[in-house]
């Protein structure tokens, strides 16, 4: 079938919006008309160059919502007609990690995944017959994309999906990474680096999670208050500051914050964040994604003085099992969703999303089909 | 009153063994005379002149076992006769952290300990009218020493000195860090990266802990025979593959190990420890203590993939509330301390202890009054 699609033909060009073709659901697959993606950095970075696994030409798109259109053979958790969110991390139930308990990194699909493949290793995709790569296996900034059942999370069929896309990506991460990974409890301080849409997600999960403190950390100011309207007790800008941020925020508690977040993907700030951790028990979350070969570093002595350096994917979220739950708790507002959505547009204008996110205007462009 | 003691009068020279002048304990301290002392890796650290915050003149030793003294003015928690075991780390019980229930890095008497004297700001130990600074709040290669009582563990009577104090330091350290620190549940596996006594005490605690598979690696082959003793199932010499260690040990354990512990103090190790852990779940321990200045480097996507870095100091023990019921576990042979006990010596041969450990042909030099 033809399908609408921004194809991005090749590093750091515009994408290009074309008709393509898209195949039929083969075994275990699943065709899903999507209605809303949003733009995340991570479409941005794979598009620039910098993510040494980006593959072109390709659809980009990891963070939408749609409605099942028809299943393959075996397809049997999801039927045409499911309102359905996509998921880059995908769960099986049956792999080594699906079945730890200790981790939603499953890994039933990830090495063809990670090529731009569908499971079998071919791509469902193509434009005047040469084929099309897939991306973190959903695609979304195509109308009509194929993806595996096990990367499928069948949501509320009247949840608002120009909102409850976002829970494809970056809020799920933000507030996952708040209740999964770190554990934030009633009372504990909280530092955030970044206030992207990852960031104020974890703003909103700290406020969920009842944090005593929520310092939120920016250099453009222009954020600070929408961070406090979803609970952000502090703003500090670095820029308002000679010294280190780390020890700026120290300063700020005593010894350090309980909990920090790197919402960034940038390494000297993930040393800063580590580094403003409490001595004794602080931990530090990584959510960003560095550039290609960028590196970590720090001095031995933090850590042995009690601090641990963590990262999350997903915010650790088994996303069939845990996303709909979040979209039920979107639909009652316990996760407020709307203040993420600043810019909507059609296809036609997706790149527009991409200079408004490189300017720093939006939190969260969704693109309607 | 007069001591025995072994002085390290300037970094980088042998210890001089003098009769030094000890000043009677002021409040909240205690005389102790020491009978038996083990030769420390951080001991040799400070004399090389690397540690920054080494000071001289000073009495090293910080794994030492004795007999109460004297007692200053307050002192109620010991008596003279009571059979102690000098602490590194504190446990005052009032601080923030004590009562945290999260860590052991009690502050009580940190920060003083740090310069080499005692609460007060004074030193106790002199030689020929100088004063000499004290060490880790311990220094037990002074007959008779000084530390503050809340740096004393009061242990059963009837234990061997010459065995126990090493639950001072080395033993404690490795055998903590994997119940405390870790939390190695039964069945996990292990990876230990240095065979001294910390690490031997690792493998031992992997063992209390029922650890399903305990990789022991050194370049030292010679060490491998006591770490099977004590419980390694698997024994790697680095040096024996092309590869790096940590690829190894991901590809003898399919994704790599639950929990790692760095037991040497190289910045190089730690990242391989950090790496060959298991991903979505697999914890890295750094307990050797680095050069000044080094610094430990990886990948953030180590991290974000479910790695988590921490580190442990004095195994995460709480040395007046833990110690005793150790040193209850060496009696029983629960904790085997004799094989780290490979050689004795007078206060006269000390300088020998620190050649051997050099010379990587002692776990353990045991010094005696």
């Amino acid at each position: 079938m033809k399908s609408r699609a921004a194809v991005a033909f090749a590093a750091g060009q515009p994408l290009q919006i074309v008709e393509i073709d898209v195949e039929p659901p083969r075994k275990g697959e699943v065709l899903v008309k999507i209605s809303h993606t949003g733009v995340c950095h991570t479409d941005a970075f794979t598009l620039s160059g910098d993510d040494p696994e980006g593959l072109f030409p390709c659809v980009l798109g990891h963070e939408g919502a749609g409605v099942v259109v028809e299943v393959g053979e075996g397809v049997t958790s999801v039927e045409p007609g499911d309102h359905v969110i996509p998921l880059y991390t995908a769960e099986c139930g049956e792999c080594l990690f699906c079945k730890s308990g200790k981790t939603n990194l499953c890994v039933a699909v990830r090495a063809t995944q990670g090529k731009g493949v569908m499971p079998d290793g071919s791509t469902r995709f193509s434009y005047e017959g040469q084929p099309i790569y897939h991306y973190m296996g959903c695609s979304t900034f195509s109308e009509y994309t194929v993806v595996a059942e096990v990367s499928l999370a069948k949501i509320n069929p009247e949840a608002n999906h120009e909102q409850v896309c976002l829970l494809g990506c970056g809020v799920t991460t933000g507030i996952g990474a708040v209740h999964n990974t770190a554990k934030v409890q009633p009372g504990d301080s909280v530092a955030v680096f970044g206030l992207g849409g990852i960031g104020l997600a974890v703003v909103q999960g700290a406020r969920q999670a009842k944090a005593g403190r929520i310092i939120a950390i920016d250099t453009n100011p222009s954020k600070f208050e929408l961070a406090r309207s979803m609970g952000a007790t502090d703003c500090v800008n670095p820029k308002d500051h000679d010294k280190p941020i780390q020890q700026v925020i120290v300063e700020m508690t005593g010894w350090g914050v309980d909990h920090s977040f790197e919402c960034i993907g940038n390494v000297n700030v993930m040393r800063a964040a580590l580094e403003c951790a409490h001595r004794g028990w602080g931990q530090s979350v990584i959510i960003g994604v560095a550039g290609a070969g960028q590196e970590i570093s720090t001095r031995p002595f933090q850590l042995v003085t009690g601090r641990k350096w963590m990262g999350t994917a997903f915010g650790g979220v088994k996303g069939r099992t845990q996303l709909p739950g979040m979209v039920e708790d979107a639909m009652k507002g316990e996760i407020e969703l709307a203040p993420f959505v600043t810019h909507t547009m059609g296809l036609e204008a997706i790149n527009e999303a991409f200079d408004l996110m490189h300017e720093g205007k939006s939190i969260r462009s969704v693109v309607h089909y």
